[in-house]
């Protein structure tokens, strides 16, 4: 039999020991292994068209869109219908997607190097809040910002992280983490952090002064425009933990906005999924909970790192904001070291004494206590074409991980 | 007789009511009252050549060539001992400046307008960090470096204010409080939103890109930036706070080098100093506890308005740097408490249930728990031309409290 307390102490340390660095920037039918153009990404487990939320159908029609295959949600639709937009999940082709997740042939991505396993991991370019795709709308002003940022400052930036000569995003992350951000709902810092490594070098890469200023006008609006190259560093580290012999660490969380899903280290490519919840939280004006739409995004991926509601103790603003105290944040994460395996080498909090993050979930754990993962969320409107009405927590369904241990019993004989 | 807890309940609401608003940057000659060009302004209270000490005649001597008025040492020297030099606090003209503190009327300086009450405050630009003027450090390169800041950024940087509308610095300093700023010795936060609220702007205002990408770089570089505009908002607030009859509260503490001094809002605009004491601290490699000189600066500001020393409950990274613990860092917040008069209405710290920091330094309350102010400092090279050796923590003498605590029994008839 195999020793699972080795095997997860493995685990988890090829997880910390991965040092992702922010290396480029290119169009993910150039660097995203097996992307093609017939091909659509999403985030979460596995998912048809037929099953899919309304947020995630919005974002299909619009990247088809924005791709130059469909003029209209109509031509998009017809076009899904007829079986010629292949789907599969971001985690498949080692990227991940905050919300819908979508990703086409022509998007640029950010390419992440882990420096210490030699993998590469990607995401998309953030959008900023509101009406925007990755919440599922897809209107004309939505598909030109995207346009703005694909032709305009897609390139700038390729160029400036080029100059950079790599951004180490674990560094990046740990110093946000003692500047008040847990890296998943709250990224003021680190989109900051991220804001200072790069500004001279954007202005440098600009074509004019009007480029310069309108790329880091973008990048000064969006306090959580680091979330997606921190995703893409969770991603290469959670990946690097995966596929350790009897290892119940929990290596994948994504949602579809259908189904909530896992991947469990000792147990190969395997999806175990189940139907998600719906967050709760703080709506925007004009919107209440019966408008939200399930649990949506791979942005999962920081709390199955070690951050976001892992690391909620860094960010008592957030609780704060959901009418919660900053005691509360402090037992949301002394509340993850009951279901994880080890306190993060490089990721500390400094209201714990600088103890280190909750890293590594344990399938086991989590059966036993029943207590399952906090995760932070963005919160969609359950239709097409609306976009982000809110923000909020939300419980993955314990199903999920008592199916994942079953297996592994199964799998390894116990 | 005045009933001086109303007095001091008074003086505090001004001081937090204050509304700090960076509004621009210009010559000191153009903006300062009562600047002239046989003026250098210098930290602290009063002082005379014959008495400073070595970091601020090096800082005189720096000042003088940078000016224009000598072109060495030598000739600077004799220009001061010829009695050409005239020497003012920048406290005397509603001026704030780090460590020498010395400004001359050729230097650049924000310019802070307290939107509440209507006054103006000033402070200069900052280096960064080692041998730097501000330190007592003159080389050709320092002064290079300063003709550089002041032909080519300063212009940049002032028609990028003047674009902002305004910064409104008390919002500023709110939200780096949220983030691991105590405001003092750690900026980082602070000179990352600074930034942000600047970057476009700043491109737009140059003349070039290779003039918008260097300034860019020197604003991203210097993660004290924000120090110098953030000491002028405080000086905005606390000395919102000077002049109520028969307040016992501190609105002035500041260092020359030689002596600490403090002034009071009840008490008119005289000082009370004692010799200043020597920083506990670090060094920077190749120095030690015997190079540094005493205590010097403006930057006493901070404290003096509810934040430094005061919050370290916001920057627990700082204890740690000095080998301290988290709970230390509570613990200074917690005594700070003891000698105030108010829990700041606008500055929160996470950390304690986002309580307001402790603001108002209560002259009796000092004098009767013994406990001095708690200070956050650099620490200057005791010697004129060498400049940063390190940073740590500081203590007033209890004298200068007690001295004003009876000139207020004396003029108010106790």
């Amino acid at each position: 039999m195999v020793d699972i307390g080795l095997a997860n102490a493995e685990a988890v340390s090829r997880m910390m020991e991965a040092r992702p660095v922010l290396v480029g920037l290119a169009k993910a039918r150039d660097v995203i292994p097996g992307m093609r153009e017939t091909l659509l990404l999403h985030a979460g487990p596995p998912i048809s068209w037929e099953r899919m939320s309304g947020p995630m159908r919005g974002a299909v029609i619009g990247a088809l869109i924005f791709g130059g295959r469909a003029t209209n949600e109509a031509e998009a639709t017809a076009l899904v219908e007829a079986g010629l937009v292949e789907f599969e999940p971001c985690h498949h082709h080692q990227a991940v997607g905050p919300m819908a997740g979508v990703i086409c042939p022509s998007m640029s991505v950010y390419i992440v190097e882990d420096k210490t396993h030699g993998n590469r991991s990607f995401s998309n370019l953030n959008e900023g809040y509101g009406k925007v795709l990755r919440f599922g709308a897809y209107s004309p002003e939505v598909l030109d910002r995207l346009r703005w940022m694909e032709e305009v400052m897609a390139p700038v930036l390729a160029e400036a992280i080029e100059a950079s000569g790599g951004i180490d995003l674990r560094a990046l992350i740990a110093e946000a983490l003692h500047m008040g951000d847990e890296g998943h709902n709250r990224n003021r810092a680190g989109s900051a952090l991220l804001l200072k490594a790069l500004a001279p070098l954007v202005v440098r890469a600009s074509p004019s002064l009007d480029v310069a200023a309108e790329v880091l006008r973008t990048l000064c609006d969006n306090a959580i425009n680091a979330l997606n190259p921190i995703m893409a560093a969770c991603k290469a580290m959670a990946g690097a933990g995966h596929g350790v012999e009897g290892s119940t660490v929990v290596t994948t969380m994504a949602r579809n906005g259908t189904e909530f899903g896992i991947r469990v280290s000792g147990l190969g490519d395997r999806w175990f999924t189940a139907p998600v919840a719906v967050p709760q939280g703080l709506y925007f004006p004009g919107f209440k909970a019966e408008d939200a739409g399930g649990d949506l995004g791979d942005s999962t991926i920081t709390e199955t790192a070690g951050i976001g509601g892992f690391a909620m103790a860094s960010a008592p603003a957030i609780v704060n904001f959901v009418g919660g105290t900053p005691r509360d944040a402090l037992n949301a994460t002394h509340e993850m070291y009951e279901i994880t395996c080890a306190e993060h080498k490089y990721w500390t909090i400094p209201a714990l004494g600088f103890r280190g993050t909750p890293t590594g979930i344990d399938l086991r754990k989590v059966v036993e206590t029943g207590i399952v993962p906090r995760v932070n969320t963005g919160i969609a409107h359950k239709e097409a074409g609306v976009g982000q009405i809110g923000a909020g927590l939300v419980r993955p369904p314990l199903r999920v991980f008592e199916e994942a241990l079953l297996a592994f019993a199964q799998e390894y004989g116990y």
